[in-house]
């Protein structure tokens, strides 16, 4: 008997991970989400990922990891305010090494679930600046895992599965669209009220708006105000 | 007036850490310690860890990680018994990607506290067959951090400095003795009790008296056996 396939999905409760989940789902024979709670202003998107996790059918890990003692960023510091305006370069929502911290903790999940493949839905064409994003860094952290682990280190290399690297928002939503992701459950809004209603103004909501408007599909995010 | 150079030193309060943090000293104009608490057996070498970081006068943050939910190691699961055996291969005390996720919280709090280094003990001679101890994948490491970090993207890459390298053990208790490392304060043995006192038995505890007899310098270890 084959022995079946498995991913694990870092998934975030955004748009992005939730298309992710579902392109892993028709790769994988078996999938695992792994979600983190970091200290994060917008709740509402772990909330999100419990939802889509469930949806799926998955088992969902959620590791607590404690960044808000590392400051220093937007999303975790509560005194540094999310700015609404197009920002430029690297945004103060950038969170220190966060992507690097995510990646290791999959690594370890992988490890000890054998597990060929980690699925991260970074993507660099709709790029915000945030430099643990860009295709090269996914190429390191790949060589690294090569590098890290026993199953590496054994001749079967972890696969880094970034399935959303190239595409554009709407091609994004048009993919998920066509695997029937359930965009409603999602949370992309870097400061979502307790509803997961969505503040239709920061960098995250302007792009997902502009990609269901590019897609030509009807976009089902709950904004709390009229927009 | 120049600005001060800062490093960020992993101390797990073993003897090795403690030797990387006198040598950061005399390199650094500012160090930080960084420990973990991981669910680790052996909680004496925090305490050890905090004793050391108190002796040289430098800041000491502890990250505590949920490494135990992870399991698969007999270092965080207490199901799995520690050997008192020599071991073939990667020994069962193997943490699944342990350095990964150390090192990643390091490059985090390096870019918050704007440090050009990380210092770390791997060492590459004892080596006890871990994969994430080999020089490549320090390397592998030190490339992730390059492409991860604003300050690297901005052109000031973070060097990861591993003095004890190419040591041997006899040659790192030589390099700590030179610095004044007061040997008696760290515990290196993977079941230390709760005064820290070592069970003279576990690769660990081998590694490390044969290292004092190779130096020809006293062994100041605590051993809760005559041995």
């Amino acid at each position: 008997m084959k022995t079946p396939s498995r991913a694990v999905v870092l998934l975030s409760g955004g748009l992005d991970s939730a298309t992710c989940l579902a392109w892993a789902l028709h790769r994988y024979d078996q999938c695992e989400a792994l979600s983190f709670a970091y200290g994060q202003r917008h709740t509402s998107e772990l909330d999100a990922a419990k939802r889509l996790a469930e949806a799926a059918g998955v088992p969902h890990r959620i590791i607590s990891i404690d960044m808000q003692s590392l400051g220093g960023s937007a999303l975790t510091d509560h005194s540094i305010a999310v700015p609404e305006e197009q920002s430029q370069g690297i945004p103060v929502t950038y969170v220190p090494a966060r992507n690097t911290i995510f990646l290791s903790y999959a690594l370890a999940v992988a490890e000890v679930t054998n597990s060929q493949a980690i699925v991260i839905g970074v993507n660099a064409v709709d790029y915000s600046g945030y430099p643990d994003c860009r295709p090269e860094y996914i190429e390191a952290f790949a060589q690294l895992a090569r590098l890290a682990t026993k199953a590496g280190v054994e001749g079967q290399p972890l696969s880094i599965d970034t399935p959303l690297l190239w595409l554009s928002k709407a091609e994004i939503i048009q993919l998920g669209n066509s695997l029937n992701v359930d965009y409603s459950l999602t949370v992309s809004c870097y400061q979502a009220n307790a509803e997961g209603e969505a503040c239709g103004k920061c960098d995250s909501c302007r792009l997902r708006a502009q990609g269901f408007a590019d897609a030509a599909l009807p976009d089902p995010t709950r904004y709390r105000h009229a927009s």
